[in-house]
């Protein structure tokens, strides 16, 4: 099988951990040595978060004296992309001796007039107060919003339209090169309506729906999202709450998941599901090779009921 | 032609320039311009130099307090890659519509054993007083010395052995990709000597150097070194100052040519002309065109003379 697998950022760096070096390589060794008994029976690329990385490079950025203006969020995107790239090249390479792989630098399309752009929905970076908060959004023009945390910029996150290097990664794949590529989503960029010229932009995609249009267009026969609980529960934190083992896509849009965690995953799984008839799975980092034998996580299939 | 290109890393920013994003993204313009004149004509690689730029985030993760120690030189240059990947990514994408263009995170294999790391010689970020280095140079064991401008961190400038992706750029190479790769000279990695895992170091490894190993790897017909002066000069800086039109590698390895600036240059052009009996050449961004059709730079041909 071919199969994308979407890591959450989590998987790099646990809620409440440092964000040192030392930790996230510890942690991506974890993820290797998970992710290693896939690739030896299956196709596999790669994608992954990166909310805890670019939010740390944007407050060093920010905090940054030599520079008029912080880093634009496409190009600390991209500069996560090498990083977390740069990692899970050096650790899958050291648990598949001999295997071929490729990080690359990956470029998302989204349209400049996305509405979510008129609606900004992602938190990025710092906690501010509320008057530095104000003070940032005159200054940067930044949108600002409260989470359960405080204030903190929000930026959009619109719909990946097209992936850049989706035919390099396909090349890649079939020459038997395990592809690590769209990090964060991938930078996100526009294009002109008339020239096609790429303009970097302030936001950030969804690491799940770009997982699912590059698994939708290498024609992979499997997206496998990995986070940190062991599967999809109906009624999450309620006394009713119970895991959902099989689903199908019409199951997963009358769940009702939270956009923040579990929507944009279930909604990932649904669209791949929906536009190519493959499957697809959520559960846990660690399980991956038995999620993909159907004996952990909630997986996701086609629905067969006619009309 | 198969051309291999080595931008300086003045090419994306000039010396004092304020490391703004915006300043980059102009000067990588520039780059693109000069470089798609080439691609219609050739097959390109491009490398490229990351001196500012990992200052820069050196820097910033050094003021870091969310961090214990901050980011070792081989993440940080593999963010420069990410980063420096994206935007010639996109400006070689609208500067050639319709080309095929990657940027790869790229590895760079150094000897654990090399003499480079019992005498460092790269200098990397800021300038310290002198008790604020000796401070630094114990808490974090640093080398500290003294360049032109203050006393600054320095490190190893290992010999590059190896580029781990060589394979996947020859692939693309030869299915019609424009390849942007090995930025900053790659990220250095030792492995170990019986399992091969491999282990991130913190050192820079020359850009140049390492583009001549990608040219004699990928049997490029030219390694084209561009920088900020039209050609080598004999005799810099002296009365005697003249241009050198025209170089076989015993000329240049007579020349006497600083270590710092122009020295890893001739020796880079002189390494791949020998090891490989292909042309090298040495000269401005802007000049790129003319330099590949010998009117401009200066040429570097294989001695002919025999014994």
């Amino acid at each position: 099988m071919r199969i994308v697998v979407a890591l959450g950022g989590n998987a790099l760096l646990h809620r409440g951990e440092r964000p040192d070096a030392a930790v996230q390589q510890a942690n991506i060794d974890r993820v290797a040595t998970a992710l290693a008994a896939l690739a030896h029976e299956h196709e596999l690329v790669i994608t992954h978060g990166n909310g805890p990385q670019i939010g740390l490079l944007a407050m060093e950025s920010e905090a940054d004296p030599a520079l008029s203006a912080p880093y634009p969020l496409d190009l600390l995107g991209a500069q996560t992309e090498g990083m977390i790239g740069s990692l899970l090249t050096r650790a899958m390479h050291d648990a598949l001796p001999g295997h071929r792989i490729a990080a690359l630098v990956t470029h998302t399309l989204v349209r400049a007039d996305d509405p979510a752009f008129e609606r900004p929905t992602k938190f990025v970076g710092q906690v501010y107060s509320a008057p530095v908060a104000k003070a940032l959004s005159r200054k940067r023009g930044w949108h600002i919003a409260r989470d359960t945390t405080g204030w903190r910029r929000v930026v959009a996150s619109p719909a990946p339209e097209r992936i850049l290097e989706t035919d390099t990664i396909h090349e890649l794949l079939n020459s038997g090169t395990l592809v690590i590529c769209a990090g964060g989503g991938g930078v996100p960029v526009t294009a002109d309506r008339d020239t096609g010229a790429l303009t970097g932009v302030e936001a950030v995609v969804d690491k799940d729906l770009t997982a699912a249009l590059l698994a939708e267009d290498l024609k992979a026969d499997f997206l496998l999202i990995l986070t940190d609980v062991p599967c999809v529960y109906e009624g999450y934190g309620t006394p009713d709450q119970h895991p959902l083992r099989d689903a199908t896509p019409r199951d997963l849009r009358h769940g009702g998941f939270p956009a923040g965690s579990m929507g944009p995953k279930t909604e990932a799984a649904a669209r791949f599901v929906e536009h190519t008839g493959g499957l697809a799975a959520i559960g846990a980092l660690d399980a991956a090779h038995e999620i993909v034998h159907g004996r952990s996580g909630t997986l996701i299939r086609p629905d067969l009921t006619v009309g």
